[in-house]
């Protein structure tokens, strides 16, 4: 099992509280590399490590040089296919329609016995079950729609596809274009919705707290989607297995019953 | 006029030396972002920053923090088209036959008057020249090939792509796959093929000599492009213009005399 971290906000704020907390994770197992994407309008950047982030370099240098973003997804990886390689590092990134769209995975899919698709749009660089979801996914969009849709439309059509994708396996996901925050609740996947007004938050995997209203003004908004909660005192929900969710301005703008979900045990053999 | 490099080595290599030196030329005027990719077999990941690298945090990070690899390509950018940002910021990366491609322009193309090209496969995130030029190139790419030619294909293909875009204006660039680094010199480009025996650099932007042979192997082999010498005392030489290269294993594979090329002085008017 892999962890997965997304947030959407209503103004571009510091994340390195959340980071600082989430990228602790990787010294309990989850140490084949790990990544972070900040989006900055249509566009993203991606930080990726193939080390385990507890003694990266790079994971220290984010904790101490905040990145501000209204779009953030990020993954720590324990690997179940594909080696320890920079290419099979969550998240991964296209362009599509103009827009960068970033996409991180924790499950295990079952691709046996299915044909590659050379001649899709978009092809895996690296080995992962992932990956190979993302890029039929993406490609499956491209195919449907000519020019970038409504975000409602997005919603309704990932839905199609998330969940012919979950009969492969668990398929716990959060993907982004920069415009809205998508995430998938297939086994685990828990959310938490911040707004005024901000308290003390205390990290579960770190000894610090945090003042959120030190650095929160009235109009922030926050929504958190973590595999297992970041912070204690915060009214974290698990959400229902088998639902899809759209997040836009820091708010959940949809989401759906979409499968019956998948039980989290027995997931993602290492 | 921005500034480019890109490396090519038979072995991964710690190229911070390198970065140092051309880093620092950053705050020459070159302070509009900038980027470096390293590629780790067909995968890359980029670093890229809308800030200026002489001061910016992951510059130094990177400076401090050698990533080895065989394929690099970096930018300092001084903008000529679009603003100063993330999506703006050199080098451009896509997917292409599972690859990535990455991409960076010292130039200025004119598309006034184009349509845009809403129906080709890849398109720009940001509005630079650059961008476009580079969609527009693994487009028609894509339209030709359906399954990843050799790179011998790809240098003659590339010509073709080339010499129509210099059409537009000065069209110096680097591109690679993580197999192949291809190097267009339309108005200035430098290059130094290094090899055993190594001996002593010292960089022409900073007061730091460094002997080569501390880290180099008999079985490693160099080829750096820059759109000015790095160092001192070392056989740099000015590419005709006009020339389109193609450089694997830390060699020049193949070269040719494409155009006419573009005179230097007029270009990219800031």
């Amino acid at each position: 099992m892999c962890q997965l971290l997304g947030i959407n906000c209503a103004e571009p704020s510091d994340l390195s509280f959340s980071w600082s907390g989430f990228s602790a994770r990787s010294s309990s197992g989850y140490s084949d590399g790990f990544g972070i994407a900040f989006f900055e309008r249509r566009a993203a950047r991606v930080f990726l490590d193939p080390h385990p982030a507890s003694s990266s370099p790079l994971a220290d240098f984010l904790r101490q040089h905040p990145i501000r973003t209204t779009h953030a997804i990020a993954h720590l990886r324990r690997a179940t296919q594909g080696d320890v390689s920079l290419a099979n590092a969550h998240p991964f990134s296209r362009e599509l329609w103009g827009r960068h769209w970033v996409f991180a995975h924790n499950g295990d899919l079952d691709w046996s016995g299915e044909p590659s698709f050379s001649r899709d749009r978009f092809a895996p660089v690296g080995e992962t079950d992932s990956e190979r979801a993302f890029c039929w996914m993406l490609s499956r969009l491209s195919d449907r729609f000519s020019a970038e849709p409504s975000g409602s439309d997005l919603f309704e059509a990932l839905g199609g596809l998330t969940a012919q994708l979950e009969r492969r396996g668990i398929f716990n996901f959060i993907l982004s274009n920069g415009s809205h925050l998508f995430a998938f609740c297939s086994s685990k996947l828990h959310l938490l919705e911040r707004q005024p007004p901000f308290g003390v938050a205390e990290l579960c995997d770190l000894p610090l707290r945090f003042d959120l209203s030190s650095r929160s003004g009235p109009s922030d908004r926050f929504c958190l989607l973590a595999t297992d909660p970041l912070t204690r005192d915060e009214p974290w929900r698990s959400l229902p297995r088998g639902s899809l969710w759209m997040f836009e301005s820091g708010r959940a703008s949809a989401w759906r019953q979409l499968t019956a979900g998948r039980e989290p045990k027995g997931l993602c053999s290492v």
